[in-house]
């Protein structure tokens, strides 16, 4: 893509999960720190352009240390209409107009943060950026999308694919995999897991009707 | 409740999430072990009554571990109509009629894997037993809930309280907790996280459709 632009941003999850490696090839693009991420960045040497969050887990040591090293410390009430993690996503799309925005420090510990991060796509006010997003761990990758017709390049890195309609959804369908499906329609979520790419093959899925979270995984 | 069977699952999920200390106190309850989660529970010297899965993870020795030990042995085709974490569940009900299943080893590492547990209840093949399931690790514990009215009592086990639509949602209305929500209702799932029960006083809840996880955590 022209103009493509690339911004990180790392959320408050457990460092273990936190592909360390993946985050030092990074260490000299754009991140955005989501309030406990903020210290994590720092932490890895990486001076985030952004720091978003409420601060409530911090130490006063901790939030000075934050207010005099970031040029940039914005910060969101307790009560409000987005969470951390939703502010840290508009911030890189509607303020620093990412193309692509990364997702580190989203998973692990507790499952409700969790799900805010893998449902905020498909929220109506998030949709537009539906596929500019991953969600990245250690064992995961997770990117979104909407219905029509996709084909997913083979990814040795992982060992498993699987499609997760994160809502109702209507024909999917899945081919060029080890266990293909056709025309799969519900009304609740379901994982498609544990599937796998054919190697050195292109995996295809469409669908025409709802949000599909494509996660690639290993052990 | 009269009759009340309490039958624990063990799935193959990391240790480090697996709340041990609740597992020993219920070493002589009746266990299922799902694939890999036998051997979690011959580990911590709990015989499960029944062992399900492919065991494709498992190296001969181990599965012959397995077979010596355990008295009845099941055995599922990797290409079959439900995941190994589904035909545990279908075990503890269908067979060993089970009024409450308490599920283990469902969370961390992989996602998809994850998901399969957490949507598993919305799916209609599962709905009977909506009530009478929780899923269980170290930092939440995870109930659901089809449409009505309810009251959680108050726990100081647990600092957050979360309400999660799986599903579409109409008219979900939170009362008697730090955030309160009026007849919300949404087309895509939403993790209302990070709530709180006001000290000593049960939440109240309810909602007119859709499935909703309540996700009880700390940090």
């Amino acid at each position: 893509m022209l103009n493509e632009k690339v911004v990180n941003i790392m959320l408050g999850g457990p460092k273990e999960l936190i592909p360390e490696m993946a985050i030092n090839q990074r260490q000299h693009e754009i991140w955005i720190g989501v309030d406990h991420g903020a210290l994590t960045l720092l932490a890895q040497q990486i001076m985030p352009q952004v720091v978003v969050g409420d601060y409530d887990s911090l130490t006063t040591n901790e939030r000075q240390r934050l207010e005099q090293q970031v040029h940039d410390v914005r910060y969101a009430k307790p009560e409000k209409d987005f969470t951390d993690s939703q502010m840290g996503v508009l911030t890189a799309f509607a303020d620093l107009k990412a193309t692509q925005v990364n997702i580190y420090g989203a998973t692990g510990g507790r499952i409700d943060h969790l799900l805010v991060n893998l449902f905020m796509m498909t929220d109506p006010k998030f949709q537009q950026w539906l596929q500019q997003v991953a969600i990245i761990d250690r064992f995961n990758q997770v990117t979104f999308y909407a219905p029509g017709n996709y084909q997913l390049p083979y990814c040795a890195d992982y060992r498993y694919l699987a499609f997760a309609n994160l809502t109702p959804v209507k024909n999917l369908t899945l081919c060029q995999v080890k266990y293909e499906l056709t025309d799969f329609s519900a009304e609740n979520p379901v994982s498609w897991s544990s599937n796998e790419f054919i190697k050195d093959q292109a995996a295809k899925f469409n669908f025409t009707a709802g949000i599909i979270a494509v996660i690639l995984s290993r052990d």
